[in-house]
């Protein structure tokens, strides 16, 4: 009933002075790929309290089971795949999805439990805190996908700092990577072999094989033999249904069967559209109603060559930026007359922006593209140039009298954008 | 899903063992009024996790454009104005509002996109976090407005610290105010006013008057000209509709045309009346159905020349209460076996009664008024004394083994107090 | 809106490595009874923001009344009695209640307020923060009750530190009791008892009593003529139709009658039931609809000789585990490759299991029983091993590839416990 928010712990307080864009700095190798981290430990990454990362998997390889206490929201980059998302205490529900699956190898018997998913490039991936997940690679060329994980989500009642619990594989013993021994283990590997031999009611010897202690391939392995998926035709459909049929009522009972990825490219769901400036999809808790749980969402945007994002607040959580192309200016102010962040982004890029902190992109001559990963499922935004901004709002004597200026002054203020309203386009007004 | 309280940092906790009745301590001199700041870090508003201040507007003076990450509830002590919230994700809805804006000025052209309300003395008014807000004093007396920030709020992803975001205006350079600097600053200000000329399509001139950076007069500026505003009637109608017909279903639907603001002391919606004691009103989700969102409540009350106000305690927040007329003795004591505070206080003095910490009032000769600001939308008190008491709701054989007194004691204790529930007349009995 | 969760102070961070099964640390001897208290700052309990406690009331002996600004989960252990719980804001409820109470003693006049509630072995009892509770115990033999406070919920606006304010009573003047005197405390001692005479309009001499300076009996007092309440026949009947009709709707309406207790050891109500290998009754918010708004839930387990609980997770909360019977040897696995706690634990232990840590139970020769307190009121477990574990829900080929075995090897990991899910039985397979 109250709504009492997070307290910040000195090391996770916002009262720094400087933003700026990063690259990922430590890096697990596996056998079938990599996972690059950015550092957890950065201010800016502390005061959003998120823990942000880059996997990338090679064809025919498969990123091994394991959970985490916090939501997660991914991104596909490149390639496609498969993934399967075992929600918590929906285990049972599996035999009715009727999901069947194949391959060309000769191995299997009645094996009707899995849920998967395909997901390929532009694709928007919601993982529940808790709940198992696998990926495989099946196509041609690598599957690279970043993903933010919100640690001061309440579904963490752990602290603020990323874990990871793999069913299976484990960082290697060899080389500086302490640290990542640390966050992600094999929860087998400690557990008395015996006691695990009784409870699945399996020979010790397969057990040891399930500790990986011997073995370690990192946390992405290769598949021996081609992996298949057939998925009926039905949950595509399904998907869309649910989608319109979601209520706030039987939270639980629709739970196990929630939606979990939705493509972020969608020509048809753009939500701000300008020929001359560029476009921004969102992806939020109306599309995707999983992320009304998770209080996350994602936003996909492209600005034309020197377009302009219009200088915004956003209200309801931080923004988690990932440039995916070209290269922009991006200033960020504070309420403390310092300017934060003025520096030029490129591809590869990661910065976030604090929630109610001013900023504003402007593109270079190859445009701009980028992903971000919000921290609330009711993402907001109040921009202060454009048809729909809170300065457009506002009487002229407001205007004349707060800035000392003439209405006509006042008036250039409130409509030399014209039409315009998110996305700008560059040197000025159009329609 | 979960329901995690916040954890509250050294410096935020409450294992102080005074509290005291406070007046402002700082303040911030503008052109056109002044802004009081009670000191922030004090351990009761630490506690508390509020910033408290009181804004003096003076006749035809503006009080600058402004947001804040945090929401914040507002009490008019004296005087009478217009108020405008831009509530964020919202400002596409102004047109359909046909709210019309007049004035002596020529300079209006087609300028129907605000939403202004009349505030006058009496009203408790709720800002959201993060919405851009001025304030115009079209009155003839000084406008003096109270207003209490919950930094605790969800709304609030930032630390536990005040931040005030203006479009305008800026605390001036000269003097001690360099705390004041740093909290309340021109977003524009910082702005590259290239950048900024290019977004809104307009001079850099223009930029540099809306930078305010060689004229700061303060967050509070004088009006050239009077402003006029002519609100349609339908407005107090529909707000009297909508409070009815709020539902829990559709809140973003519902969000943007809230009702912002009731009067306190409207007599018909008194909560508590006693002929002999006093009065209380509370404005409390039910009635402004926007506290919901915000999670506060405010209460005016009103004793009579040496009345008490029934020992309590509240469950659901804080209490933040602002003496505005007579005085008191006020005592509050915790569960260490301590008296928290043992005081006289007055009109201006503002003190903190920490959540479960049990409190009475008793008026001095000349009654005791008062307004309290609650850190919960749904305010709930138990009283010890008085009809309603928790002591009174237990069996006589309870109270006699708890006490070692006589069945008649224990009576005495249970009923003397007989009608009366939590404002209690002086001298006893009453009916 | 949005969910963020706790940020947890140094202190209270989840990075220790080392759980160990603990029993009460200190204690509080009564008149009539004892008060034993686990170590609050223990790492275990630090983390999982609770305090933990034991009652244990003699025949014929009073718990005083008292508050705590926590939800509290109580499981009656041993013995009856009867217990009176006042919610916040209900008061006036109670002469509708029309709940009668007689007594061997004469001294009853029409006291109609009180609302009690017959207590039992093997009933969870639930206590809202704020809401003032004494209890008696009416039987021939100790009535035993162990309870978790969650220190970390919302309803908890004040710092993580366990808080009780007693309205009688008080912790003695003598022996080394520093620590409790400041935690349990008559919250009358410390005002003015002219004030308080005036405010109950009773002689000052019965103030001095309730204030109990002089004669400190401690938290549990004997009753001198014991007490008898009937209630009415309804009130059963009436809590079996409050369950059904739950509704999200009208919080506060139902709030002030909503069912307090139900016995967690009711067969008709087992959730998990193996002839071979134990059973477990779960108190959710669906059988429990007030944990709904406490946010808390309670397991009742017991395991066969040599039975096991599968290794598993739980995902919306810690868990709090009291041994009342039997002995087993319990496991608790990190994501750090380190094994937490490796330890045989026997009838009065209790221990913490952080939310996301796998854990599994291995019984000895006498079984196992225990009673798990839960910091969500959705408790939700995915088990490792058995019939509806997320590894029988993977893809045969996922199993070989991650562990690098052969396909029957996979399919007896995923199927060799037949039926079997959470309670397994001893030396494998059963069906």
């Amino acid at each position: 009933m109250s709504q009492r928010s997070p307290q910040l712990s000195k090391a996770q307080q916002c009262r720094f002075q400087r933003l700026s864009a990063s690259q990922p700095s430590r890096q697990i190798q596996s056998e079938g790929g990599v996972t690059e981290l950015w550092e957890e430990s950065q201010e800016q990454f502390q005061c959003a309290g998120v823990a942000a990362m880059r996997n990338t998997i090679q064809p025919n390889s498969l990123s091994l089971p394991n959970y985490h206490p916090t939501p997660r929201l991914v991104y596909v980059e490149r390639g496609q795949g498969f993934i399967s998302v075992t929600f918590p205490g929906c285990a049972e529900t599996y035999d009715s999805q009727q999901t069947q699956m194949t391959s060309e190898s000769q191995s299997q018997r009645q094996d009707l439990h899995q849920k998967v998913h395909r997901i390929r490039r532009g694709d928007i991936v919601a993982i529940p805190a808790g709940a198992a997940h696998w990926c495989y690679n099946d196509g041609n060329e690598e599957l690279v996908a970043v993903s933010v994980n919100d640690l001061n989500h309440q579904s963490n009642q752990l602290d603020q700092k990323f874990r990871a619990f793999y069913l299976a594989g484990g960082v290697p013993e060899r080389g500086q990577q302490e640290q990542e021994r640390q966050t992600f283990q094999n929860i087998f590997q400690e557990f008395d072999s015996e006691l695990m031999a009784e409870a699945f009611n399996i020979p010790s010897e397969t057990v040891r094989k399930m500790q990986s202690k011997e073995n370690r391939r990192g946390l992405i392995v290769n598949v021996r033999e081609r992996m298949g998926f057939i998925r009926p035709d039905e949950e595509q459909q399904q998907e869309q249904e649910q989608r319109g049929g979601q209520s706030d009522n039987g939270i639980e009972e629709s739970y196990c069967t929630m939606k979990i990825r939705t493509n972020i490219e969608n020509r048809r769901d753009t939500d701000i559209y300008s020929r001359q400036a560029g476009k921004v999809n969102v992806v939020d808790r109306h599309k995707l109603p999983i992320l009304k749980y998770m209080d996350m969402s994602a936003e996909r945007g492209r600005l034309y060559q020197n377009a302009l994002l219009s200088p915004h607040w956003s209200v309801h959580g931080h923004t988690i930026v990932y440039v995916t192309g070209g290269d922009a200016n991006v200033q960020v102010v504070n309420n403390n007359g310092q300017t934060m962040m003025n520096d030029n982004v490129n591809k590869g890029n990661m910065f976030v922006v604090p929630q109610y902190y001013t900023v504003t992109f402007k593109a270079g001559n190859n445009g701009f593209q980028w992903v971000a990963f919000k921290t609330t499922g009711w993402p907001l935004r109040n921009p202060l140039a454009g048809y729909t901004s809170v300065i457009r709002g506002m009487p002229l004597q407001v205007l004349t009298n707060a800035y000392q200026i003439s209405p006509n002054q006042a008036q250039q203020i409130k409509i030399n954008r014209g039409g315009e309203s998110l996305v700008l386009s560059s040197g000025g007004r159009s329609d």
